[in-house]
């Protein structure tokens, strides 16, 4: 199989190009850009380019308001609760975390819900602005999709419900989790099917609880939570706080994106973070992060395994190779790409890349 | 294997008769029962009763202070540092979840840290109080021995680092995730091992990466994490803010409490609060938790399961039958605590459950 590598400024000129000719001013076109270049560069590739199809297909069905009124419509000492006016999530939570920083740094922590959101892409991309700022940051959302079935179910009532958090450190990386609540999330299987690859069993199970191999199958089954009953519990929980919480879908409210392009979503999303500063020193909280890494990082392995990871290096490794030597994309993507091009009349990704 | 039925208020007051006999004022002795023995109603059987021998050995080898400065030694407008001053951690967290409450009142939600604390039990405990008081709790602990690998090592280097979530409903039972980021806590492997059960396949493996079964080996293996990297991620996270944040242990620093009975362990535990009046009308948010749950519960099962389960359900329904008909002990452990009794003075428990 083909694999091109796509510079970022190819990429971010490609995307910035897609939401200009749907109307979109060129500033904000240029965020969504940078956002969703950054989640490629960072190898999350079920959430970066991957996406604009689809958003661009929403866009043009009128799915999402283009000159959103994001706006703060509750707020208390160490909360608020945005409303993002139906406009791309990308907007919406980046508009909360900068909230959510201004608030911990004033209080000590502070927890800012999102309503009337939509997709925005990794957590990863906010969590890592919050913790290039020193600070710590808890990160929930519901999904776009329902994908889970309840523990012991059938039906489609959860998203994958990711969970993320980073920890700001010294020297090392910072300590970055991003994680859906299934064992795998449904970008991943996305990718997958792209890739024309076969998924691990563990992924998904059809309604009579069969393995699914296939991600071409993936419409027809059920993603399984990460240990049991469990995972089922925090996708669950994760779906209160980041939608019910605000007032945004939840369960049998949530749209699914994939198939319908026009109904509001009413996303939400949790952007919490907190100011070390509040419970000590700073630099020593930094400084005791490094050495928790490093223990970690050097404790013994088992035989076979080369290194011990943490959460977000790999990720902080990838952004080192694909920033310079840009990011793997598929030719079966880049065909899709360049179809979409032709379709909304701008220049295909591959003469970019070339240039 | 016999199991007897213990009534609430002869574990009361044994339990309470045990702190007493080793000099803790009968106040104290009382909240230190009472605690422990909801634990057993709520059906936390790895975390309830069966830790008395434990807490009174480490109290007489001088590993607790009996007469702790409980206190704030870090403020800010939604945070706060609390030193347990290396008393029972019932009572520290008792007191930071009294704290987080005044707090999130005030502002909105707060976060507040322990350092200097001991084991407190099931973090259901403290959740559902927040809870019964119409407010949203997160619980995040660093558990007291680690029994976890970093993914691909060896080496015990994290704890099972709990998360427990509570949400606050209007007729339905609050939703109550308690859940250990292993595939299994390391109290319910001791329970295990109390009854003389076979573990299951999938919670622990040697240091060659083989199951082991047998409860009784648990002292070779480590315990699996949730989803593989996933759960590790997830209880290398919670450490950093439940431990690092405040200045407790984690990592190499964490005392393993079943075999050292006189090192300051220095817990650490977060418990964060929600006040849902802060994000809207605080009875909606219940009613839409109802509907939600109702959802969840009604939605279509897999053949043969009878019921879809809620977060904390179970154990709803288990402290029903338990706080009538007594609480399951097994033989093995009921001998155990009348030796502890007959140690340190005090009526067995048999006894006291006859009466």
């Amino acid at each position: 199989m083909n694999e091109h590598s796509i510079p970022a400024a190819a990429a971010h000129r490609f995307i910035r190009a897609a939401f200009e000719s749907q109307g979109f001013d060129t500033s904000t076109a240029d965020t969504l850009a940078a956002l969703m270049v950054e989640a490629d560069l960072y190898g999350s590739d079920g959430h970066g380019i991957i996406r604009l199809p689809q958003y661009i297909k929403r866009i043009r069905a009128g799915g999402i308001n283009k000159e959103p009124h994001i706006r703060v419509v509750r707020e208390h000492v160490s909360t608020a609760l945005v409303d993002g006016d139906n406009g791309m999530g990308h907007l919406v939570v980046s508009f909360a975390t900068t909230l959510a920083m201004r608030k911990a740094r004033q209080s000590g922590m502070a927890w800012v819900n999102t309503r009337m959101s939509n997709h925005a892409g990794p957590a990863s991309l906010y969590v890592r602005r919050v913790v290039t700022e020193g600070l710590i940051c808890l990160y929930f959302a519901v999904g776009n999709a329902n994908h889970l079935a309840p523990w012991g179910g059938t039906e489609l009532m959860l998203s994958t419900n990711p969970i993320a958090v980073g920890l700001p450190t010294r020297d090392e990386p910072p300590v970055i989790l991003d994680m859906a609540t299934a064992m795998a999330a449904y970008g991943k299987v996305k990718a997958k099917a792209k890739r024309g690859e076969m998924m691990p069993p563990g992924w998904m199970i059809d309604r009579q609880g069969q393995p699914i191999l296939d991600p071409a199958r993936s419409a027809e089954g059920l993603l399984l939570p990460i240990g049991g009953h469990k995972g089922y519990g925090l996708a669950l929980v994760v779906g209160f706080l980041a939608g019910t919480l605000g007032g945004a879908a939840m369960g049998r409210q949530v749209i699914d994106f994939n198939a319908d392009h026009t109904s509001v979503t009413n996303t939400g999303q949790t952007v919490a973070v907190i100011d070390p500063a509040a419970f000590g020193d700073a630099e020593e909280f930094r400084k005791s992060a490094d050495t928790v890494v490093r223990d970690i990082r050097s404790s013994e392995r088992l035989p076979g395994v080369d290194r011990i990871w943490l959460p977000g290096e790999q990720s902080f490794e990838k952004h080192a190779r694909y920033a310079v030597a840009g990011f793997p994309l598929s030719q079966g993507l880049l065909d899709e790409l360049n179809a979409l091009a032709q379709e909304i009349g701008i220049a295909p990704l591959a003469e970019l890349a070339a240039a």
